[in-house]
């Protein structure tokens, strides 16, 4: 079972405050990519997994979706996303990902945002996924790059030549990584991008494209400080179809 | 053009001394997991790209390769994989892999170990060897990692807990990267794993397998220092087919 520190309120107060939470999708700054890599949203039936505030649910609606099931683990985020949705055709559903349970071929897009790095089970996710979608179905998801969650100290250094650099290291040692990150003791699952690439392959998924998202050079030019993204990427985003 | 390092004296002495000049596919680590991504060899017309001494086009006669052809830039080494070579069925080219002529769907295996990044037109080179191949033939290579070539200074550092730790910058800054390694002034193209797979999907290959090598718990036991290879994947392995 993935750990539900959204529910912790020291996390859950300081999560609310970044500007994902604030200004929803647009403060996202791998958003306008990660929405490159979406079909036609026009009439498709959506799932998203781990959807916090509700903000992708009320998008994919707006453009033109037929229904959505936004799954979440949080009572808290759960709350925020009821209280802020007031379409019938967006239904909320508190589930752990990690022992996910979804009718069979009852989707055409499953969508996950930032997510999948706290669940346990990937493979077993990924297998629920693919039967909950119809042939040809997709599924689009971003996660935290696995250079970002592989470090015992994740944070940039400056080194002797005055060089912002990452320091890597267990890189091929997968599994849990606890920072401290909003909040002390926060669990997420390190796995290595071939992982990732072979856990879609056995659930039956082609991928279609595969992103190491970094801002582009007028993001760097609008927010100086995300220039250092460049040395080191901190999102995987990943389109798959269903076979 | 790639630069042609190895028929610099300096280098060429140098590389002669590694394990894998002297042992050939048995002195190199990653040979087993390689080995075991490539298809049965029995009958196979084989194009290796970057023959180097021509211990692969050996090795694949003995598997059963029906021919093969190793095409390498350098005229040291493509000297000594002549000299050490007696059998008609293995013919050795020079060529520039930059700017590589193949027949079309004369092959059914295209192997590259460890070459593709000195290659500044790595897309033009996949197309050509798609074309090459026969529907359904296979591209196998291997590559330095990504995490690899990267850095600025690509070298292990002991932080101040003593952990070693790998460098990382300029990840997603892709292009040349200068190194002193065997000879200064060594010249390889920092590519991301996206646009490795990237080049590949365009090309008309479907990925089968990509691994990110590092030695296995026998390994690291029976070569200790082999353990920092751990914190940061020294190879990127790829198994695709021709669509």
């Amino acid at each position: 079972m993935a750990q539900n520190i959204y529910d912790d309120g020291e996390f859950f107060e300081a999560y609310s405050e970044l500007p994902r939470s604030v200004h929803g999708l647009d403060g996202a700054a791998e958003w306008p990519t990660l929405r490159g890599m979406l079909p036609d949203m026009s009439g498709l039936r959506v799932v998203d997994l781990g959807c916090g505030f509700g903000w992708f649910c009320r998008w994919a609606l707006e453009a033109g979706a037929e229904s959505v099931l936004g799954v979440d683990l949080s009572e808290n985020m759960l709350a925020r996303a009821r209280r802020d949705t007031n379409d019938g055709r967006i239904t909320y559903e508190r589930q752990d990902l990690d022992a996910l349970h979804l009718p069979t071929a009852a989707f055409d897009l499953a969508y996950s945002s930032l997510t999948v790095h706290y669940l346990t089970a990937l493979d077993r996710t990924m297998a629920t996924v693919h039967r909950a979608l119809v042939e040809g179905g997709m599924f689009v998801f971003s996660a935290e790059h696995p250079i970002y969650t592989a470090p015992t100290s994740p944070g940039f250094v400056t080194d002797d030549a005055g060089r912002q650099t990452w320091p890597l290291d267990g890189y091929l040692r997968e599994g849990p990584r606890t920072t401290d990150w909003l909040a002390p003791g926060v669990v997420k699952q390190h796995r290595t991008i071939a992982t990732y690439l072979r856990n879609l392959r056995e659930a039956g998924f082609d991928v279609t494209e595969l992103i190491e998202w970094g801002p582009s050079d007028e993001q760097v030019t609008a927010v100086p400080e995300w220039a250092c993204e460049l040395e080191r990427p901190p999102f995987l985003l990943v389109a798959a179809r269903r076979h």
